[in-house]
């Protein structure tokens, strides 16, 4: 299957549709290109104009709602991603992604909430899927969202 | 007007120099150019050698005053641009800002606080302010700041 | 001494080896290549399979308990790097680092425990150890650790 349908199966999978227009939050743009380098802007799990994942991780957010809201961002940036290079074929390499968890005081599963987004990463772009990675767990994010995720990628 | 006198400019309205040396708080340099990419440290609202907004946002610090903090450290990343380019015009592009606002475990309001900066961006360098971003909360900061703001930017 | 003798008398100092597998806490790399550049995943005061400085900095975690986490944080960081490029011979610059505290609420020292690491990339590195940096504090971090750094590093 296409790096595209692999993408479009995953946004199903999850109950979402990045089809219209990627709000962001604030003063600024969802992507910079700069030369082989795209910088995609901090994305927070939100579905059309709602966060659809909101409050601590280990508090009102499961372990499982966190991966969720991990896997939703994921698939935001890659949407941006798509949209700028119109197929994701054109993503040479993940080089960086960096997720904050809202998380309350002794949550500690940072790396397992994250990995929601990086399986994506992976079965979506196989190889080219294999990223860097810091996760670390924040007081609060955006719009009380669980979580937020940025990433800079490698396009041809 | 040009960028440096628009700088100049946004400075006096927030009753800042940059003039003399930029103090940092480590062992470690403020600026580093890679070719055409040049990364920035992490700035806190610092003055001279005051940290001149601390404490939390939505507790000690008022929105108002976290927006202020944001865009006095954002044109401290412009000053130490502006020091090794010999002028704004040679940056072409921001490329990634990433804000840390500290706050109260309740305040989600980040990215109103980051608008501070990146409306100055906008306003200083035009298009080439564009940028992406990512703001989080964290629980402190260092010199107790209320927001600390680091930077890429593209050079020419 | 060689750049590769002193990162060995570094970790020797530090009572650290990195000479098995780095172990790494999730689904990704760690560490990605792009041309001259390379990113490398945050790094947790691991050795071997143990985190050995644990908890939040001003609290169980002392301030030098918190500079040396942050000094084997680094070390792993650079003992990626010498596997990648065969010697530490090839960093050509040290682009950024960022230094993640987990601390306590009134903790203001993350510039200090952040020197930890940037003083070991001078000693080790000499000129092509002076780096951008970003230093802030966290609510957490995987597995509890008291200091997770990551950083970008351009190679030759």
């Amino acid at each position: 299957m296409s790096r595209d349908a692999l993408f479009r199966q995953a946004a199903a999978t999850l109950g979402c549709s990045f089809d219209g227009e990627i709000k962001i939050g604030g003063n600024y743009v969802p992507l910079v290109r700069d030369g082989a380098t795209v910088y995609v802007s901090g994305q927070v799990p939100r579905v059309g104009s709602d966060v659809v994942v909101t409050g601590r991780a280990g508090g009102e957010a499961s372990l499982a709602e966190a991966q969720r809201a991990a896997r939703i961002c994921v698939l935001r940036a890659l949407a941006l991603l798509q949209r700028e290079l119109r197929s994701l074929d054109h993503v040479r390499q993940i080089l960086r992604v960096t997720v904050y968890v809202q998380c309350m005081p002794d949550f500690t599963q940072h790396s397992e909430v994250a990995d929601g987004a990086s399986e994506l990463l992976f079965s979506i772009l196989d190889a080219a899927g294999a990223h860097t990675r810091t996760s670390v767990g924040v007081l609060q994010l955006p719009k009380n969202a669980t979580v937020e995720l940025d990433l800079i990628a490698a396009v041809v």
